[in-house]
């Protein structure tokens, strides 16, 4: 057997291999939720929080961004949706002999400014640089560190709300549009979402950035982890004109598409406004999607029936962070 | 400019590129040891120690051990040489299309082992595939946390004694004579030294477990981050008849060739001889090599002489680890 391009996926394939490879390895000791965006472990009074990512996007810059800029707001983001309020990350380049010194300084730059930005320092690191041609360009790996009272992991009961805090799909069609060279005024939707999850994560259940994979996966996953079904409501997601034109051209399912600045969450009714104005804040297109259910799996509400949202497979586009 | 395979040999221009990368990402917040083989900060009453290192060995498999052994011994080391207790790893872990799961599945029952054998588990990790050609079989990503009381940073004074913990360069010469398929009976020295660490961390100032650019390096960055000079006495330093006699055949020097199981550390001169009898248990070729001076920089004293101990410079051999 051969590890095929679609078990990076993010959605079925991916995560049948990670159950298989968590198999092989064995007992994670005192950790939990080690199968979620970041694993905890009590600490003194607090939940030490912990996570790691590996960046391949190709190409590396894009509009609105690059692969450093990923690599930073997505560990920075696998804490957060988990609870942690981060207190360092790690960065290991790998190179490929030849790498152009003015990129990496454009890398460096972006992550040095999301460093900035959100006052979550680069704590440690390491380089290692491979023979030309045997990798193509450069592989960031960032894993992050931090602290908090309580791991997001209550358990979602049919009735709970799903939220999104944006429009999907973005970065994906960013990426894409420099990949495949056609126009398109969309920029990646990458950016830290410590902001949001400070103002709802006293208000939410749980919470997932969409990353590869997209909206379907992140539902797909939550619905799987809580033993729930749900119904969400076309309609109310949240995506731009040029995401879903771009996708019909490509031949791509807008809800697969890799996010990298969006989260969902799920919360009690009761809180589902409080947690919408609070999003809103950040982001007007944030929205109310549908909400939890007796049953598995997540059903999607079109204007013209309904059908299975299914966990994406296949091997979709490679490489898109 | 471009990245050489030079800046990632672990001496001299892999210090330099790492400055110039640190420099460009900016402040690192509350974290100390930042140049060292783990940052910790202060978190309750202990240090929060956390460190990351990607593995690009090649040949993944090498006699005695493979890319996962030493991706999850490097990191539990570098935890351990500055004063840490492991808490927990992360995997990232990057295929090439098509790489073989049989491998795959030997290169996790190592990692397991190594996780079993010292008790520290996988916290968290991560997946991704590249397409066929765009990389040469895998990468390791191992990052990891852990806690203590101090960070093992006293500093170094003139007088103090610089102790090694087993043969050197058994690691380079077992994976090489794999690569160039020579013969010889040698096994990478990769193994955890947490047990070393234990046993010692109460009476040392300092260590360093000796990887890429091996006891040259580490020497030399002790020395350069203290700002001492170092003695140190050749016959003293353990090393195997095989070791040297394929360093010999290769070219290479073996005071510059990569460890992944062997530690140096510094202690004040009433403690040496009990340090060295508790890292004998581990290893009878535990040796005094020398003493930190006045001065800057290490000097060698041979059977006819003294030179100086130079930071490695060159390509040496990539992808040792």
């Amino acid at each position: 057997m051969k590890i095929r391009l679609s078990e990076g996926n993010g959605g079925e394939e991916m995560q049948s291999l990670i159950r298989e490879m968590r198999a092989a390895i064995g007992a994670a000791g005192k950790w939990k939720n080690t199968d979620n965006d970041s694993a905890n472990i009590q600490l003194g009074n607090e939940q030490l929080f912990f996570t790691t990512d590996s960046y391949i996007a190709s190409p590396i810059f894009f509009p609105g961004g690059d692969i450093g800029k990923i690599a930073a707001c997505g560990t920075i983001n696998d804490l957060a949706v988990t609870g942690a309020e981060p207190l360092g990350l790690s960065l290991s380049f790998v190179f490929e002999e030849g790498f152009d010194k003015e990129s990496l300084n454009r890398i460096l730059g972006s992550i040095a400014s999301v460093s900035r930005e959100t006052g979550i320092p680069i704590a440690t690191g390491d380089t290692k640089v491979m023979e030309k041609g045997k990798l193509d360009g450069l592989i960031i790996n960032t894993a992050g560190v931090g602290t908090g009272k309580r791991a997001l992991d209550e358990p979602i009961r049919a009735g709970d709300k799903i939220i999104v805090s944006g429009g999907i799909g973005e970065h994906s069609i960013a990426l894409l549009s420099k990949r495949f060279e056609f126009e398109t005024d969309l920029q990646t939707d990458s950016k830290p979402l410590i902001g949001e999850m400070r103002a709802i994560r006293g208000m939410i259940k749980q919470a997932k950035d969409l990353t590869r994979g997209g909206l379907s996966a992140a539902l797909n996953e939550m619905a799987g982890r809580n033993s729930i079904g749900m119904i969400i409501n076309e309609p109310d997601i949240p995506i731009k004109r040029q995401v879903s034109s771009a996708s019909e051209l490509l031949g791509l399912e807008p809800l697969e598409l890799a996010c990298e600045g969006r989260l969902a969450c799920a919360c009690k009714p009761e809180n589902a406004n409080d947690v919408l104005k609070a999003l809103k804040k950040f982001d007007p297109d944030a929205s109310i999607i549908g909400e939890a259910t007796e049953g598995k799996g997540a059903i999607l509400k079109t204007r013209i029936g309904t059908r299975i949202l299914h966990n994406p497979r296949g091997s979709l586009v490679p490489r898109i962070c």
